[in-house]
């Protein structure tokens, strides 16, 4: 057997073949385009992992992204206060943002419900939503989770635990292709379904 | 218009989405994946890239990637020593070992002929080649560059340059599928490829 010859690239390979959705071809391509970089590039890389890692946080109000205690969306005063959107995760904040249709306040759960992934409620960021509901006069919650079995159950649960909290609690029409996701979705399908809410039906 | 609220973010999808292949969608996944990552994880991951960076270099010999001055395939002993296999870029060398068809010596061109691209002979490893062919006692040449016009053009030109070198120039069989990379190609065609190889044609 021959030494091995390059376990830094091999390390290199296995690092980048961890990442979300890069299969092993995926992960040799990256690893020669990162050799083949300029050495500057390669360091811009570097310490935007780095920086991007130490500086962003969640919003003390929302729990989006921000490097600020409290994101601008929160801070924004022309944003409608009466108006809250829940979604999973902050890149589906960022997805609801870009179809320029909503113009209220966020909340996000970090997470949908899934009883087969031992997620429940208590590990989702629920705890002060009914006292931000009540409190902050929010007269209507669109809950924008994931058009799948977990985004489901959660709005189920949302519509439960908001009840009589004096806000009307909907959910994004089914504009979305059934399974799909919010994070692959094309702007003007997300659009269509942020205009055709409705109210929760538990029946 | 309210404050950028993530610029860190912002600038780490940019430097993703630099990688080859990566386009905005997949960069926004990764960025994300990498702020989600445990701290340890995300510290190996720069590493990585650091290392593999510092460390890997170029053979010697022939051109392949290696941590040493001379790679482990020149360096075997039980590689035979009279064919010489001739490929556009590093990770082309793997894809041929990969195969476990081939057990001669490489020689990797780092690029292939493209007039359109301005690249000629002279921006390719092909200076010591034609001396490393006579003196090596090299019997066969099989030229394994991709199945497009550069990779052709290329294959005319070396066939050219080691007439009278005293070795047989042979061309990697069309089992590839014609404007193929070798990059992309699955092991079964590619290992076809290599035992149909036939002498180059010019006519």
């Amino acid at each position: 057997v021959p030494r091995n010859d390059t376990p830094s690239l091999d390390a290199l390979k296995r690092e980048i073949g961890r990442l979300a959705g890069i299969g092993p071809k995926s992960a040799e391509r990256l690893a020669y385009h990162v050799l083949r970089m300029p050495a500057d590039q390669a360091e811009v890389l570097v310490s935007a992992i780095r920086r991007a890692r130490e500086r962003i946080r969640h919003c003390r109000e929302c729990g989006g992204l921000t490097e600020a205690e409290v994101c601008a969306i929160c801070e924004d005063p022309a944003r409608d206060r009466s108006l809250l959107c829940i979604v999973e995760k902050p890149q589906d904040l960022l997805s609801i943002e870009r179809t320029g249709e909503y113009r209220g306040l966020y909340h996000v759960l970090m997470g949908a419900i899934s009883p087969l992934d031992g997620v429940g409620p208590s590990d989702l960021r629920v705890e002060s939503l009914r006292e931000r509901v009540v409190k902050g006069g929010i007269r209507e919650v669109i809950v924008a989770t994931n058009a799948n079995v977990e985004g489901e159950a959660t709005s189920l649960y949302l519509k439960k635990m908001l009840e009589g909290a004096g806000a009307r609690v909907t959910r994004l029409a089914h504009g979305l292709p059934l399974g799909g996701e919010l994070e692959f979705a094309d702007l003007a399908t997300l659009a269509l379904s942020l205009s055709g809410r409705r109210e929760i039906d538990e029946s």
